[in-house]
């Protein structure tokens, strides 16, 4: 190890590798805090070195794992201690805006907020959007095909992509930084990149797609009064307001009342007695028409009964404190402690049954200690389920993953929406895919990277090892 | 060949094999005119029948060629004696539409105009359009990652599909029918099968995405003074007109004035003495309002000098008489025989000058008899060049080939917008991917159908069969 890490460093510097404390200080587990274990890590300058890097690994048969802004939430980010970490924190550069063609072209290693700031400078908007925007970066939500908020309007980070460049195991640069809306030449290489979690390539640089920047908004809370009404609500604002409905978040009643009246850590504006609550957010170019638009839906859905109550924000200040009571993590770990948080995916009519059966599970299993409470983007089938029982050992988590996950198969539906695999879902990949889908996988992951030296053991198990 | 022959009938029964003069019949080439030269038409009745059949194909070593709708331009359908074509044409069921989630699951040999009708008919829109609606089927558009006139606002084919069904070369079924929009779990396997020409498995099924379903619809044809102004006029409508704007097509002055004055087909809405024209699509669901703001933006390129004359249609028939103009295959051929029609993309700000260029070497080197027309999507960077130089013969071929692509390498563009590789263009791959991507394509190739038994010869060159 310690010849291959003089190696590297003749290639990436003294700056370009940390080891000693530098690495155990590094928290690669935001959520419950884990040191990262890595013999080092390795922040290479630019592709070049990185590729060297690669090139140096692969002759030593020495397996890697990539970080990004380290906001994941399925241990990707974990090492062991006989490997290297590769982080992109030194590659963030916003290469090239063109503000004609409406792309921008950046490093890995920029966060996924200055992205955002950089295209709005031009008049432009960068549309993904999630709470980690401040750390997460865009080689991250590109290896995870990150998600959030506005998914509904714009789609996933995939859609986000024009063109990227990746580095193989082996330190191969595919350079396909695509800047044309269409090219059908051959091959779309980008897929096998985006949402592989870093397994079969390292993410570098890509050609971001920007969107024209909306110049109205509007944000409700809504109260509705049944899950059926949900789902008519939703349809209902996706017909009326054509292409402006930007977001729409489900909040069960016991999500809303556990952040709201029962832990006093946010003013309720709508009372905590209704089974569900929206936030619907609509984006436009017209405030006084767009205003007057989803002021009519609205009424069209309290003329319908779709609505029970609701509040419009009149300002930036109320609307934060809306979107507080949804982005309050931190609140969720204060109340439920231990805590457990799934992302899962399904069809939106079958989702009203699925928790009612799963919280009738969790009574059965810890009547005392069991609690669960839900929000999810409602518009793209997308729960997420925070569950506590007052214990976390390994024993207790995978019984609580049972019971999360199992009903998934039946029911069509995914073990991870947004999030991805990682170590945490690996073992669960087959509830949601079948053994010919995970034998292709394993093809894709022999075929990219044969001696299985990136992010290795992650999404796929330890059996393609064999 | 005729024992495997036998062996697929007792698969797919009587009905679904064709021999002889039924296969010579078939035209494989609906530009040129082109007889379908293989051993037999394969047509299973569904996946099940496919998988079975591609099982024997796999067995006994026997390459297949997929058809579609036919209407590819780059000889994707071209079979050879020794080959079999499987035909998805028995497979046209629509299997579900989901009006609350917006999702339709549909056989790979549905037409495109089907799918549209049956989203229509629902209060929904599947918003991929192109010109071949009626005979191209869903399965092809998925194949070849179809465009068309809508890629502006809703993307190519591949943004349309949620989840999709493949075989492999040696029938195994790939079923990954997702009807989530957000569904992380392991690689996401659909987009090897997109836009890979049916060289790396055969579409059978797909989840498609619905979008809502427009009310409103302004249209204008303008003539624009300059490249410059061409796509200061893009920006400014993309701007304005928020997410509505759903088509602008550039035609050059020559293609417009062919098709109008010159031709005598279509009587000219405006002048034909400008140097370039756009047809302008707006759709949205407030007829009032819309109409208002798509005027209003129109009144703005004038004040900015950006238009010089434009007409905005009053009727459907007016409508139609643009598109017309613009839809005019027939006429290009007529006018334009022997005609070559090529299909690149290329960033904005170098489109007008690679035109001129290439105006001018054809000029130099047909001074008598070179002619070329240019239309084009340009908000997605696409245009549709089409040559004539009064001969037909392989060399002339090649030699206009050279001029068209050579100059794509060096502006960063591509040999390939929408219509694909194919047979047409593999040779020229490599002045719009580097060795690196191609290299990893033909591992790709490699891993997915080592036999290469899966439309061979196609998209890569003949080097990956060593």
């Amino acid at each position: 190890m310690q010849s291959l890490l003089n190696d590297i460093q003749k290639v990436v510097g003294t700056q370009g590798i940390l080891t000693g404390d530098d690495v155990t200080q590094r928290n690669v587990d935001w959520l419950r805090g884990e040191s990262c274990q890595a013999a080092a890590i390795v922040r290479p300058a630019d592709t070049d070195q990185l590729a060297a890097v690669m090139a140096l690994c692969h002759a030593a048969n020495q397996p890697v794992v990539t970080h990004g802004g380290l906001t994941g939430l399925v241990h990707g980010g974990r090492a062991a201690p006989d490997e290297l970490v590769i982080s992109l924190e030194r590659m963030t550069a916003i290469e090239e805006l063109d503000t004609l063609a409406g792309t921008m072209t950046v490093q890995a290693g920029v966060p996924l907020q200055k992205a955002q700031e950089a295209a709005e400078a031009q008049g432009w908007q960068f549309p993904l959007d999630l709470g980690a925007r401040g750390s997460c970066t865009i080689g991250g939500t590109i290896a995870t095909n990150a998600g959030g908020i506005r998914v509904i309007r714009y789609g996933m980070m995939r859609q986000q992509v024009l063109g990227l460049e990746a580095v193989l195991a082996d330190g191969t640069v595919i350079s396909s930084l695509n800047r044309m809306l269409k090219n059908n030449a051959g091959y779309d290489l980008k897929h096998l990149f985006i949402g592989s979690e870093g397994t079969l390539g390292i993410v570098t640089r890509a050609v971001l797609r920007l969107q024209p920047r909306m110049t109205s908004e509007e944000t409700a809370l809504i109260a509705v009064p049944s899950f059926e009404a949900l789902s008519h609500l939703l349809a209902l604002m996706r017909q009326k307001l054509g292409g402006n409905l930007s977001a729409f978040e489900a909040i069960w009643q016991n999500h809303y009342r556990l952040l709201t009246v029962d832990s006093g850590r946010h003013t309720p504006p709508l009372p905590a007695e209704y089974p569900y609550y929206v936030i619907a957010e609509a984006q436009g170019i017209d405030e006084e028409q767009d205003a007057k638009l989803f002021n009519s839906t609205l009424e069209s859905a309290f003329e319908q009964s779709l609505v029970s109550d609701a509040v419009v924000t009149q300002s930036e200040g109320q609307r934060r404190a809306i979107w507080a009571i949804r982005e309050d993590i931190e609140g969720l770990l204060a109340e439920f402690s231990p805590l457990f948080t799934f992302d899962i995916s399904l069809p939106i009519e079958r989702m009203a049954r699925y928790v009612e059966d799963l919280e009738a599970s969790l009574a059965a299993r810890w009547p005392d200690t069991g609690r669960m409470v839900v929000f999810g983007h409602l518009g793209d089938g997308n729960l997420h389920v925070s569950i506590t029982v007052g214990r976390d050992d390994t024993e207790t988590r995978q019984a609580i993953e049972r019971l999360v996950y199992a009903p998934l198969a039946v029911l069509g539906g995914s073990i991870s929406a947004e999030h991805g695999i990682g170590l945490e879902k690996r073992d669960y990949l087959g509830l949601s895919r079948s053994p010919q889908e995970i034998a292709l996988m394993r093809t894709l992951k022999q075929a990219l990277d044969p001696k299985h030296l990136l992010n290795r053991h992650k999404v796929l198990n330890g059996a393609y090892h064999q």
